[in-house]
């Protein structure tokens, strides 16, 4: 029986789609030979792309979509009128099983939307959250939720930490990992209303290991594995990340070029800075899981060039391998 | 008429007291003559810290209080029952007059608290927001509330956006200030339950120069003068700021010395890069005043150094001498 990962990619997602998506998918499966994917998309602008590179052609199917859903649509509405779009007919695969996965650098709303009302939930789960990961100084942790859910209920920042747990764990291979709730002081007393009904429960939970509150301040010391937030925060959390870093590097490179003496020094230590600041590139870390779905939904950033779609795709197999939704399944259901 | 600024000083607050904030107060008032400096707290400690200096004897009157509020009690608690604290006695001596304006660089919570309950709001005002100023690529944005106010309602963010516009007009000079409202996106329909109702209260402001809703990742490249957010996403915002810069720092020293050639060049652009990377240290910018109150506090870092003391001290000159409570409080009546 053939075991390959099969996902189903959204061609005419994102700033580089058709172009830089295309090429992702090839780099995919040059480098997996554990992997088919599916085009999805205006198939004549996905042939025309596919023409310049040589690969499987076994391991590449072209699925045609006429319409596209742009991020100025509403995502309801987009969703449920455009039925042959990209996002649609690409989510139906996996809704059928004729896929395992889907990738899109697409809207975000659209992605979550129709994740939920296509593919649909693993019985029990309340709301799925999209849980990036973020660069530490010693590695990566996992934001959860991202986006998906604001204003979110307690019961759903206990699902989403028991979920992050399992991805860790199991994707990431980080043994029994440490679970922390975003706060504003690290004492069990403070916090909004959210995270002061939240932490005892969390507390009470013997599945996973919460070490109590998190500073956004250390965040990115890789104080937790499973940053457990409300989707505003996180949001928050995540493009706060990205801008900051981006201003940051920027401010460096323009103090390198003040004086001759620094210009001199920058050439001489460009290659290890630039290698230093692309570990602490959010955007870098391939695409953010939505967990809780019948199959696996990636979300890769909107301005993803080839490598960070590849990287989304490669990331499927060893979520489809380790069986993460059926251990979401049994993890959640134990509880009730 | 002596028309110097008089300030309240917590001498005991904080990871460096008394020592750096005994030095910080001399350094202000040797830096500035229309400045007179309470110090608060031991006698027997302050004045033996004092010793070391020389400065104008007349502008430094140390007033003794013998209990010290720390970080781990619970502020309200604390501010009733230690009426010899120097938190409370240096906010005692702002509500009767005899001081301008309170510096702290101590528990955070006890400031918030004994601000309200010993100094008091300004008539209107619903709740009083802590705003510190964040670095940008251009400047300098009050991020307002940054942990006074969780779990705001929609009318005190609108105060909020008009207090932050009279500081930022004001004490920093910016015509015009733009406020914006930090959100997950720039849609008008976008945001959490908090957001989409202080949008249209927001919009029909109009004394404020209101520009719509503000990325997180916008922030840094100073999107927009007046940050309104609700504390806890302040409070996120601004620690992350904090984390973040300091882990990044962390990240380039290690990756400079890295390997022989890029160890020599971080010699040649060392200086260079210190003096970029210190202009995007959030702790940098002096100490957060807590707007709306009938008489000025001031929350410094809680590992203040004499320089932020000092920082902190000054910048009371300019609040003061702008009459910025008068200006908020006809701005906040003006509504009614």
């Amino acid at each position: 029986m053939d075991k390959s990962v099969r996902v189903a990619v959204d061609a005419m997602g994102g700033d580089n789609a058709p172009g830089q998506i295309v090429k992702g998918a090839v780099e995919a499966i040059n480098e997996r030979k554990d992997i088919k994917v599916f085009l999805v998309g205006k198939e004549a602008e996905i042939r025309s792309e596919l023409k310049q590179y040589s690969y499987d052609y076994d391991r590449i199917i072209v699925v045609n979509a006429d319409e596209v859903i742009t991020n100025d649509e509403a995502p309801v509405m987009a969703i449920r009128r455009k039925k042959n779009s990209s996002v649609v007919v690409a989510l139906s695969l996996v809704k059928n099983g004729e896929a395992d996965a889907f990738v899109s650098a697409g809207s975000t709303g659209a992605v979550l939307v129709g994740g939920q009302l296509i593919v649909g939930r693993i019985k029990g789960i309340e709301r799925p959250p999209l849980a990036p990961l973020i660069p530490t100084v010693n590695g990566v942790s996992l934001l959860i939720d991202c986006g998906a859910n604001v204003d979110a209920r307690p019961s759903h920042l206990v699902q989403f930490a028991k979920m992050g747990s399992v991805y860790m764990e199991n994707v990431i291979g980080i043994k029994n990992p440490r679970v922390a709730i975003v706060n504003i002081g690290t004492e069990e007393e403070k916090g909004n209303m959210l995270v002061k009904e939240t932490f005892p429960l969390l507390k009470n939970c013997n599945d996973i290991n919460f070490i109590g509150s998190i500073e956004a301040r250390e965040i990115p010391n890789g104080g937790a594995d499973v940053i457990v937030c409300e989707a505003f925060v996180g949001n928050v959390i995540l493009k706060l990340y990205e801008g900051l870093g981006g201003a940051l590097i920027g401010k460096i490179k323009t103090g390198l070029m003040s004086t001759t003496k620094s210009k001199i020094g920058a050439m001489l230590c460009k290659s290890a800075l630039k290698e230093t600041l692309k570990s602490f590139d959010a955007s870098s870390y391939g695409g953010a899981p939505m967990l809780g779905l019948k199959g696996l939904v990636v979300k890769s950033h909107g301005n993803s060039k080839s490598v960070e779609v590849k990287n989304s795709i490669l990331q499927c197999i060893t979520f489809t391998e380790q069986k993460i939704n059926e251990k979401i399944r049994l993890n959640i259901q134990e509880e009730e």
